[in-house]
């Protein structure tokens, strides 16, 4: 079993950003620690960062030929703004679980509008680093139980 | 370590309402899982359901005087409009994860308003009692980190 | 056939609130009225009222199980908030028929929004117990034509 | 006690537009029916059906000459934004009852609008042709409180 | 292959109205333009204004029981609010096909709402008469297609 | 000099309809009394009345081809809604003047809507037959100076 | 019978500013023709012009203490936010006519919100200097008529 | 002379809560230092403290046939949507005082909703304890103004 | 200790204004009642009233140098749109307490725009006269606790 | 004459996705039935797809250097949000028009909001490939006539 | 050349008011640090500041008849609702320059409404005493120019 | 000191688009009199254009780990939307400065939204080319004042 973890727009500056919001784990720390718990569960994963919509969606685009069971996507700002990645994301014919470091509910109300809202399987926001380890085993155990 | 997992209004009818959204799994039955995997994280739970706002909001001001590490809580149809609810749960003062069933954000617009959203730490929706287990398990990683 | 009328909050006080929008008809007397209408229409009725927004999602719940036809329900206040109430009725299997006895259409604007619109079979409002009695009517035309 | 029923827009075409909502009866099979029960209920009616917004407001118009002691209006979808009609109404000084076969609170948006509400005694929505039948009771029940 | 044209409220006054969004072609040139192109697409073509709501729905009335493929409308004024029209059309179990003259998305707000939207196949606006051109070509395909 | 004056729908209906706003005169009174002023102000008037869309538009129409200096109209409730009615006023290349009976600022706030507003010369509201007077008098005063 | 006219903020202006809007009389010029025209209608009047709110609402305090029939007021941009002028002119015990030089309806869409409309008799607009002869026309009818 | 006084859901939690906007007084002392100041000026007071809105609103209905010449409510989040709450208070027939210990106008925006506004005699926020005591001063003043 | 008491715009015809909502007390009526509670409670007060906004701001900036424990202020309508008074009254390093005289909340919507709300310390509204000494009360007390 | 033809995000996808909405028709195919109507219409066309914004924008920069009479563009999910391609389409001095497969009237809310609408000279959608077609024949049309 | 400088209302207070937004600058010194660029640029300028919105109109209204080449205003809280100042300020037939010390687009919401944005030449905001020498700048390069 | 200079999409268009708006100057020209002034003031800058969102946004990331002591960008269309550009810019420790060239609060409703405006020190917008002028002024005090 294979799944996707998508990095939108502004995320290879973790650790660099706002540590009140983000804590300072950089992403490939975050990459290595899913690799970890993938090899735990027994799956394999590719994760894939742009900061350009046009790559991501061409991205998910060949996603779309790929034998992935799942994608996990932190779309970062594009999450309140681009119906391009989330037309995107729609075409997929597999579970998409979105994923946010911090809890967008208490921040900013430009944070608490998503475009996404319509085309996710579900959503984990609010715990760091653990955000994106809850969304892989959601991830695997969606893919298992379909 | 101890945690507090409340189920709200209408949730011991799980099971028996909408399958589409909620699958036949019963409110017990989400409970033995919870119990299961809390023996695998080495941790203690309590569950506590109730239809009364007021029961409710009362189980959570005991809370406030008990060593809970943290609050696992699916309000129910109460997320949308109990401010009450809001206010017993914001005197806590260990990390508060809300839970959904269902992935909320495909759903009517009137599921989407939150009023819990400022004074949670993070939220998981959309995985069915996979959400629980998931925010079981970011409740013990939160503790352990704080 | 058997028809469960549900009176929600504030509704023991009818005969003692606004004459101008109630008339000074009590729950006791609409009660007997319904039970008259029922003996005519030769079909048993069940009332029930409470004030307790929980303890009428439990009636609704144990309704679940239970025989009824059709539920003829004035939620009172509860019409213009409580979603706790409509995902309770939401779960039920028959037709739920939604009564007031006054015109909430040129009454205050909180009064025209309601959370019930979309769970409901139909809607009788302005007609003081008439409107008790012409969806008790209903009711049991709608379970005949079933 | 003479009751005017009035059919508006598009209502002479029930028996041939969407079945969900309306099903197959026709509008004469209606007038039929609502001679029938006011036969039962010792009264007469008069039934109106027309197209046109200019053609109903007069019609509405005379009425007021005439000795109706209530009036019984279904009018499709100037409900939703014929002040024209609304004002026509207005000008009467007997009961109207607002009818309409659907359950308006189920569909679009559009049909939550009512221009009416503050100027009818109640209204009855989702029965179908019991729709008819429940507000030629009313309109008895009324005019004989009055 | 029929299909049918209606031009609405005021539409009998191309030619005289503002030149600036309508230009000075009449609407009796307009259907003439229509029939020439008619005959080189091998279908015949009926045409039909009226400024009355009533007496338009009427026609559409008709047209259920008539062999039309397809239907192509201008509403005119009527698009912004006849919600009247909108049921009349949505009747119809033959593609109905929304055309406007001027670019209606660069003119006055109002104008850009529609309450056709959901119930048409498709919509060609800014082109002047070759809007009614281009609308009766995409008829003839969609009935062809279908 | 001649002058169109135009009453819309339910006007006729002037001294029957609620005294409050409307005073008891009639709609020949109105006219009568227009004539009269017409006379003192070396004018001549023409006054017609519709309660159907179609016909004051058409009306409307016909005044495009004909000599008129001005319009006086009160659109009645077709004010809030008929962009038909608009568009129809919008052609004439000569000034219009709205007029209403009552002050619609102090009334419900579904009358305090125009959908004229942009295409009038001017407004005058509150004054009973004097508003029509007034109206009468600034027309005769705008087309001289223009 | 003695009427007060008011002239409210930047109105001292007159013949100053945008010519489109309010052509080249001067404010002097206004109240000799009104004085003019209270000659003809055989009443006194007394204008009064302040780009000071308070001192206009002090003038206005003053007024209720003295015996006008009626006051005609141009609040110029006050008009749009000024409560404490709505407030002072709500205290009189006589008619209030609101009067534009301009077509308000036609201009900004600040200018079309009037925090004035529920405590006027009636209002003039869009006919230059006409509109306050048209307005202290009204005045007296309105008095005489009292 | 008697006067009534309501503790609404969570304020038995006051000397708990955040210590920034209630201080750290609790409610039975809140209630010690109302009684005091009842002694003072020579009346009786009752206080009632339920988290359950069908508790409270049936003390209310009991309200209804005792002597109370007025009835002080600290709502708490109730204030925010409870309409059952609001009609409750809206049958009794003395003045009811709202309070609050906080200055709900600079906190979050949905403490600045109230569902009590229409149907309450005055309000007073932000002083703490003494918004009671000077409630209690209130009530006792417009009762006896009575 | 010394209490500043702001009287704003219109408020010098208390008295003469609408007697439902105002009664018939007078200003300096009241500022005698408050001179003498003041007495009582051994502070001393010094009262203004201004009906211009820059009048009353400027009072304030001269109030920055004084040495007044606390401020009461009624803006009367200012406080609906007077950004400048708030401005003023936010240099203040003293408690602010807003007062109205009847209960803004059961009035027209624009009354429960207050554009103060986060700058003051609390709020007493609907108590006639005795809103005032309310607030002279909760001035001192507030003082003495800081 | 040359048209430039444009395909927007996630365009190159046709075929695959969601074919109630899209058909399965693929890009080339598209461009390859342009290609034929063009030879048809004795005009050339160039065809241009991107995924990438700002690539998208510069090619529509260049095209202000070029012979294009006309752009025929459907911007896909940009439709919605991307200001950018809309001042850079604003920049052309070429008619602008404006194609979608689907009836985006018909679909999700966000698909009915266009940031492009004031600058296009015409929009045609809901004919799948043939909105393309149609759009072709009214570029040609349109430069024609210029 | 001439510019003229205005400050409104509460900006005398600077150096007293919120140091976080403002500084600790003075009034007097802003002018005097104006007059010394002033002197740099080789041009003239004149200051004027008031409390009062009349006295800030009128000498807005003499400005019409001097010599300025530009206007620079730092309105204050005035910026979000004088209508009155906003359309003194557009008679004038020379470039507006509107200034803020403070970046208001980070502070209250309704510091981000402003009401002149339509009648300005430009805006400089967030730099303290800078914004003001920017916006002279600023003024006198826009007059030469022109 | 080093300033960093960001032109955003579509910028490089200028002097070929709308020059009402935007002047004839090129961005090359703008690049000049930034480095002329520069030089003037003894600062180094480097200007950095892209119409891509995510090659600007690295680019600011970069800039995260280079010594500038302050960042002018003028975003263009992006200001409107691309939360991705401002989260970029959040990242940044050193102060950001918006510049438009057009005075945006005078065009259409769209230019109004800014998504910066939260993480902005200042801006300046109107004044063509001088608005970054202007801009690298208000960097170069700025920084020195730090």
């Amino acid at each position: 079993m294979k799944i996707l973890v998508l990095h939108g727009i502004n995320l290879d500056m973790f650790g660099k950003r706002d540590p009140q919001h983000y804590g300072t784990i950089t992403l490939p720390e975050i990459d290595a620690q899913l690799r970890k718990l993938a090899t735990e569960l027994d799956v394999s994963i590719e994760t894939f960062h742009s900061n350009h919509e046009g790559v991501m969606c061409e991205r998910i685009h060949r996603a779309h030929e790929q034998d992935f069971a799942a994608v996990v996507v932190n779309a970062g700002a594009w999450t309140h703004y681009s119906y391009g990645l989330r037309d995107a994301l729609a075409i997929l014919r597999v579970p998409v679980i979105e994923v946010h470091m911090s809890n967008v509910y208490a921040r900013e109300p430009f944070r608490q509008v998503t475009v996404l809202g319509d085309i996710i399987h579900g959503k984990i926001a609010g715990f760091g680093v653990d955000s994106y380890l809850l969304a892989l085993r959601a991830a695997v155990s969606v893919s298992r139980a379909a």
